[in-house]
Parts: C-alpha cells; sequence; structure tokens
C-alpha cells in the first residue's frame, strides 16, 4: 500500500510546549498555537480550540506534562510535587466532562505520577514519552484503519461524508478521513463529497479544510443533496465516523448521519463506519441505551452571528443520532471490516 | 369547515399602487413596500422582493397596470398607449425568464389591451380588475387545496414540511401550508416541524416566519434531522410543493425535498405534494425529462456574506430535486387529492 503523507499535524509536543491548530477560526485561517501552560490546555479544551475525541485526549496528556513543567520549576520536594500534579490532573480531567478520551488519557499519566521511581525531572520525562507515545499511537491505528477501509473503496470512487471524522478530529489522520487518505493514496482520482452538517456546519468548516489542504479533490453539498447524487450515480459509498458504538453494531454520530444511511440503503449504496475499537461500548446492547444530547437552541437559530429564523420559533437541538446496524455494510477498525452479524463480529474483536 | 385567517397578504392592488412584502429583509423585519411604477414592479420581482411562482404572476400583472397608469397620464392617443403597453408588457414578462406563471399572467393582461373595446381610462380599469381577480383566484384555488388537505390530517398531527410552499409564496394562503392552515383552522393542536432547507434556507428565513406570526405552533430543524424526529415517531406527514409536476406524478421540488421522501417512505410517514393543476405539465411523461437548475456556488459556500468553507472546494447546487412518484402517498389539488395510479388520475383531474 501507498502511504499518505498528510500537511495536517492536529496536535503534536514540541520542545517544552504543545502546539496545535486553533479550530476556532478554522476555515478562515489555518493557525498553529502554542499551549505552554496547563491552565492554557485546560482553556483551549474547554473552548475547543482543540476538538475531536481523540485529539482532545492528547490534548489532556500535554496538559498534565504542562503542568508537571510548571511545578518542577517551583523547587517542591518530590511528595509535594507528586501530590500537587495528581489534583492538577484531576482539573485538566474537567475541561470537557463527557469526553472519554479525555478521563483515559489524563488516568494514563496519573497512574505514571503514582507508579515511578523516577526523581522529579525523571517523573516529568516520563510524562512527556508517554504524551508522544499517545500521538503515535493515534496515527497508527487511524493509519490501520485507513489501510482496511482502502480494500474496499473502488477505483475511482466517489466517497461521502458526513461531519468530520479526520485529521483535525485525532491527532493527523482521521478515520472516516483516514479511509479517504488511504485509498487516496493507492487511487489518486478517489474523491470525496462533503455533507456541510448543520447546525455546526464541521463537514463545511474542517472537512473541506483539512482534504483539500491536502490536495483531496472535494466536493461541498448541504444536507438535503445526497439523495440527488446518489440516484445519479454520482457516489459509490459513505464513510463515517463514530461517537459510540453498541453492541450490535448501532452507531451514534453527528446528527443528520442516519439520514444519509437510510438514502444509502435507497440507492444501494454501502455505508461504512470507521472506529477505532476504543469507541465500541459493549456495555450497551443496543443502540436505544445511547443518551442523546441535547444541544443549544443557537446552533439552529444563528448562523455567523445572525438569526436565521423567526426569533420566536421552538427548537430541538439534538446533537447526535444512531444509524441502526442494518443501515451499516461494516464497522472499519484498526483490527480489520467489522462485519454483521455484529453480536458476532465485535465479540469476536474484543476476544 | 372553520376558515383561517392569515394575517399575511403578499402582494395585493391597494389605491393605485401594488403593495407587498418585502421578502428580502425576512426574517429579520417584515414590511410593505409599496411598488409605484412598471419599472418599480420589474426590479422588484427581478431582485425577488417578491417570489414564488403564484405571487410573481399577480405581480407581474399589477405591473401592467403600473405601466397603464403612467403611459395614461402622458396624453398618447388610443392607438399610441395601446402599442406602447404592449411594448411595456413584454418587457415585464422578462423579469424572471423562468417564470411560467409571470408569463402566464402577462399574457392575460396582454389580451385585455388587445381585446378592449373601451377608451384609455377604461383600459386602464379592466387591466386593474383582472389584476384584483388574479388576486382572488389564487386564494380561491389555496383554500380549496388547503380544504381537501386538511382532511388528511390526523387528529393533533405534526406535519413536516420543506422549503417553502406557503402564503409568501402566493398572494396570501399557500398550497403545503395552505394544508396546514386549513388543518389548523380546524384543529389547533396541529404543529409544524420546517426543514431549513439550505442553501437559500427559506424553511427558515419564511416558513417559520409566516407560521409563527400566523400563531401556528412551528419547530425548526436543520435538514438532516428529519428521519431522527422521524424515528422517534414525532411527525406524522409530510406536506411539501411543488414546481412541477409530471404526467406521472414524479414531483420536481426544491433540492432536499427528495432526501425527505426517502426518510418518510422508510419510516412508514405518509409524503404529500400540494399544487394546483397548473403546476401540472401533462406533456412531460416522467420526472426524467425535468431539467434541474444549477445555482451559484455562493449559495453554498457562503452565509450571511460570510465564507462557511474552504474557499477551493468544488460546489455542484441543483436548485432542485425530483420525487419519484411511488415515494408521494397523494397529490393534493384545488379538484381534490389524487392517488395513484397518478398516470390515470392527473389524466382524469384535466378532463
Amino acid at each position: 500500500m501507498a502511504e499518505f503523507k498528510s500537511k495536517i499535524k492536529t496536535i503534536e509536543w514540541t520542545g517544552n510546549c504543545s502546539r496545535m491548530v486553533d479550530q476556532t477560526i478554522l476555515p478562515e485561517r489555518f493557525e498553529y498555537v502554542d499551549i505552554k501552560t496547563g491552565q492554557e490546555m485546560f482553556d483551549a479544551i474547554k473552548t475547543m480550540i482543540v476538538r475531536g475525541a481523540p485529539a482532545i485526549g492528547v490534548a489532556g496528556a500535554h496538559g498534565v506534562v504542562l503542568y508537571a513543567q510548571e511545578l518542577q520549576a517551583k523547587n517542591l520536594s518530590r511528595e509535594e510535587f507528586v501530590s500537587e500534579l495528581l489534583k492538577k490532573a484531576d482539573y485538566m480531567a474537567t475541561s470537557r466532562p463527557t469526553a472519554v478520551n479525555l478521563m483515559w488519557a489524563v488516568k494514563k499519566q496519573k497512574e505514571i505520577i503514582e507508579s515511578s521511581k523516577s526523581d522529579i525531572s525523571g517523573i516529568v520525562e516520563e510524562l512527556k514519552q508517554n504524551g508522544i507515545k499517545l500521538e503515535k499511537e493515534d496515527i497508527e491505528i487511524n493509519k490501520k484503519i485507513g489501510d482496511y477501509g482502502a480494500q474496499v473503496v473502488p477505483k475511482g470512487a466517489t466517497i461521502l461524508t458526513h461531519c468530520n471524522a479526520g485529521a483535525l478530529a485525532t491527532v493527523g489522520y482521521g478515520t472516516a478521513l483516514g479511509v479517504v487518505r488511504s485509498a487516496f493514496a493507492n487511487d489518486p482520482t478517489v474523491k470525496v463529497f462533503a455533507d456541510e452538517t448543520r447546525p455546526r456546519q464541521q463537514g463545511a468548516r474542517i472537512t473541506t479544510l483539512e482534504l483539500t489542504m491536502d490536495g483531496i479533490p472535494t466536493t461541498l453539498i448541504t444536507d438535503g443533496m445526497c439523495s440527488y447524487f446518489m440516484k445519479k450515480g454520482m457516489i459509490d459509498m459513505v464513510v463515517v465516523g463514530a461517537d459510540r458504538i453498541a453492541a450490535n453494531g448501532d452507531a451514534a454520530n453527528k446528527i443528520g448521519t442516519y439520514t444519509v444511511a437510510i438514502a444509502a440503503k435507497y440507492h444501494n449504496v454501502p455505508f461504512y463506519v470507521a472506529a477505532p475499537l476504543s469507541t465500541i461500548d459493549t456495555s450497551i446492547k443496543s443502540g436505544d441505551e445511547i443518551v442523546i444530547e441535547e444541544r443549544s437552541r443557537e446552533e439552529v437559530t444563528h448562523i455567523n452571528g445572525k438569526i436565521i429564523c423567526a426569533p420566536e420559533v421552538n427548537i430541538i437541538n439534538p446533537g447526535f443520532d444512531v444509524t441502526p446496524h442494518e443501515l451499516i455494510a461494516g464497522i472499519i477498525t484498526e483490527k480489520g471490516i467489522l462485519r454483521p452479524d455484529y453480536n458476532k463480529s465485535i465479540a469476536e474483536a474484543f476476544a
């Protein structure tokens, strides 16, 4: 397989700080920001300078390193250093309460702090190395997902995607867009259609940006257009990410994904979910158990700071929907493509 | 049947001018503008101060009256008056070249100019009366559509609609929203879900405005959300308008309508099209013959004057899509609800 070199490194430890793409100013400007203190990292996560579960996890790990560097400069005893740093780590984990990857990455750092036999500078170095390791692992998992997924992308295919499961949601390669990158590396005639993904427009604001930066031909469409292009035979497959997958294969993802899946089924276009195994929650039997977050009214009523509707209109703004397993042709993971029956294939992947 | 009194009169002849809702400043301001000259009417149609095929038709008829009033003030001979006015009428018809209703209404006025036995002031009066007659006819047809449609709205139903086939697209009652108004008059527990309808957001900008003005409970959703709410059992039926309907029942309407129709089929939610018989073009056998207008790139890439995507992204912006007849439960017209087989029921409606 040819290897794809992405221009985008969403988050990276560099020197003594964490460098990340500032996602609050996309798509107008693409700029890196150096996060130099623990509090800056807390704020960066909270204000969504960094977003996407895998990227946030790495950001949290880097944040603990930044606090460790600050405490190291304070001439504390080793005992004081460890005690203070564990408190700071717990604080870091509260920057985005629902982000599972954040909790997990901070917990990994806390285990190092608690179990290390080194002196203070040794602990700081171990935390830094673990942060870098998490970066690398995320990219490796994404590349495996990409390479498995590329095997089911037909020659010259046009791939429709919804929202952003890309380099900018991860450390630098992407899950759904990792499949796109790996496929494009093998076959430069591969193209992408990106759904705008209202209300927050991650498809327009983020997906089109990262794909055009990487030279992958991308067409932006509005969310209602997918069926039109499917009927015309202009879309060969759909690949999306997932926020949480149940033991039976039901997949929660950004609102609007389910509508695309129904349209794909109607037109016999295969619909794939690309996600690391860490996204699969085998403790829930089906998508019915997934609680859907209600988001703010303003995401629907306002765009670019201006109202687009009658001010008194009612709004319901579910952030996610659940695509039932029967609409999913395969779940592309770092251990291969899981196929129906998902209860069986998912259990086997975790065996 | 209870009668619904709408607050909205989109276009109305009043005194010596044509008063219309300025649709270019919706939803931020709801203001009437008095159009006092033929050239002002030409510009109002061209710049979409007035929009929607039936409303544009009436606007064109009013525009001819305005020109007639101007020429009347010029002390021309009757012959000169007729000759000049026919030229002005032809010019008026070019303000929106693809609007069938505009051509039709201007043609009606030209027939009066050419066949009238009256003097100049008599011709002006006949044209004025015909303009007022066209207004009334449009509302009468809409009310018939509304009343037929209301018969298939279940008690307490939530009706999903896409785009704006409402009072603001017609003289003052609406086709799809005419069904909503008639149903609501009988049953004030009826509610509406309005799709935003990207790219131009007519659902958000116009439908939510006219329905909340008329006191009808309305929820705005983004275009990708319809399936989520259908699965939850929160949508009982879909009613949309149409731009053109083929002899087999295939219906062209605003882009995104077809996606809603597929979602409705998947969830067993009945999907209706509401349109006057004048929308049915029996000269075309199926939707395959309907040419889909490609609209501008900026409608997709910009909202409220700001770019929402990578500037170099590719755009395809079809203005309409075609919903195939097999997804349509019924076509609600002023002669009743046409049912499948549409080739048969449409032919009978025109018999």
